[in-house]
């Protein structure tokens, strides 16, 4: 449940980039953004969230007639349980960026006062000549969902096994498909990875959505790179790719951080060539 | 002293990524290496964390007689202060995402294993023709570097007010300017923000950082979108662009946030318009 929450944190935090990029950044409307949400549903990123944002972009204010949606006040509240997912994570020694990453912006949100006085400091006109297409927006946020979801249903695997769960994940996934907030078609397919393989260790080692991420990366890259340009903040795209990248990478530059440590604190490293644990005189 | 040892995690994620993007994107041999961060430890970026790493490309195995940085294993390790940090932050509603980006790397980096095993699905070549000079990777780390900072120095101001410690952020800065692991030129530059307005509330509010951030931050995003584009992950960079860009917008996405979770739990909202407390039935 708490994992779940954390997931949601992740999807929300996505979603709500992919609404600022093209919003800012592809000049989009409300109207074209409720079209493009309500598409994107019948769609591979068929969800309740992505269902709830047509909706949302589609109402009207009451009172000033104006969409409801720019009236709302960009200061995201949070009750705790995505914090908890992510300080639960680094407990357990298991990394999910995206989630820290939603966390991080609901943080930022809250100091909207800061926010205002650095924007006018700093903020320059975002230029809106982006040929960027609503498939690669597509791609881009199908990519870091099904990263997220990689990323929670890891945490759970480490978790059941420190805490002794015994989880199933197969039903576990079987169960959010059936009804709570991060239902999603992909649900689906999450399901049939662990029933295939009870013990897989993350999704991303699953052969059905390697062969779809290799195929949404290309986009996601594109998407992320534009936003980082024009700086439209896309923290979480951003934490997925890293995490995709670091996931895939089977040597990190972490030997430089190991050497780092034994040089000033004696903290000793491993090698590459043979066991045991060293220390040199730097 | 926990928030200096989130900072140092920051420095040296982003010292490595920026190893990482030079080995790997742009061929650099360890000599290389020595000799350029040798030389930015002549610069800007003078800090003891530059100096070790210049002398830890230039250390010899004795047994090999390889460069002693090539025989370390991949797999850092932490004794958990970086953690602490995040979690910290998290308890505050303070944001720290370099940090937890170097906390999410350190675990990641832990399950040396999986990497490989997804490195053999994924991995295509990394094509070598970056067009990035040494100074663009200055410019970047040197940005990264504030970044990080001021994160650090905000959850400072925050602990400080919540725990009533009533921390004097001047001394802190000369404190750690005078000898720890994090000393570094920058840090008179800190002090001296903290001495012109003692209550600072965030690094990236200071004349001084402003107009150095804004001539950085064009280098910083042309490497983070490289490394996106290559599958570098820097993902300590990307989260310090994020943070940037982030904390500089007025208006963020996150009202849609907020519209969502009014939608599917009824957590009401606040509305840019007028105070109060208000609830859609969506």
């Amino acid at each position: 449940k708490m994992v779940h929450n954390g997931i949601e944190y992740g999807l929300m935090q996505l979603i709500s980039e992919t609404y600022d990029v093209a919003k800012r950044g592809l000049s989009y409307s409300n109207e074209k953004l409720a079209a493009l949400f309500s598409e994107w549903n019948e769609g591979r990123l068929q969800s309740f969230l992505v269902e709830i944002t047509a909706e949302i972009f589609n109402k009207k204010d009451d009172e000033t007639e104006a969409h409801l949606v720019d009236m709302i006040l960009d200061k995201a509240k949070q009750k705790g349980t995505g914090k908890w997912t992510s300080q639960n994570a680094m407990d357990l020694g298991t990394a999910v960026p995206t989630i820290d990453a939603a966390v991080s912006m609901r943080e930022i949100s809250a100091v909207k006062k800061l926010r205002e006085n650095a924007d006018s400091i700093y903020r320059n006109a975002i230029s809106v000549n982006a040929d960027l297409t609503e498939g690669e927006l597509e791609n881009a946020l199908l990519f870091a969902f099904v990263v997220t979801y990689a990323q929670g249903m890891t945490q759970l695997t480490v978790a059941s096994k420190e805490y002794n769960y015994d989880l199933d994940l197969e039903i576990i996934a079987k169960i959010w498909r059936g009804g709570c907030i991060i239902r999603a078609a992909l649900l689906e397919d999450i399901r049939k990875a662990y029933d295939k393989k009870g013990d897989l260790e993350s999704l991303l080692l699953d052969d059905s959505f390697a062969a779809q991420l290799q195929d949404l990366q290309v986009d996601a890259r594109k998407v992320a790179a534009f936003a980082i340009t024009q700086g439209i903040p896309m923290m979480g795209l951003a934490a997925s790719i890293s995490y995709f990248d670091a996931f895939t990478t089977g040597r990190l530059p972490l030997n430089l951080i190991q050497a780092q440590r034994d040089h000033f604190g004696s903290h000793t490293y491993e090698r590459v060539d043979k066991e045991g644990i060293f220390h040199t005189d730097w």
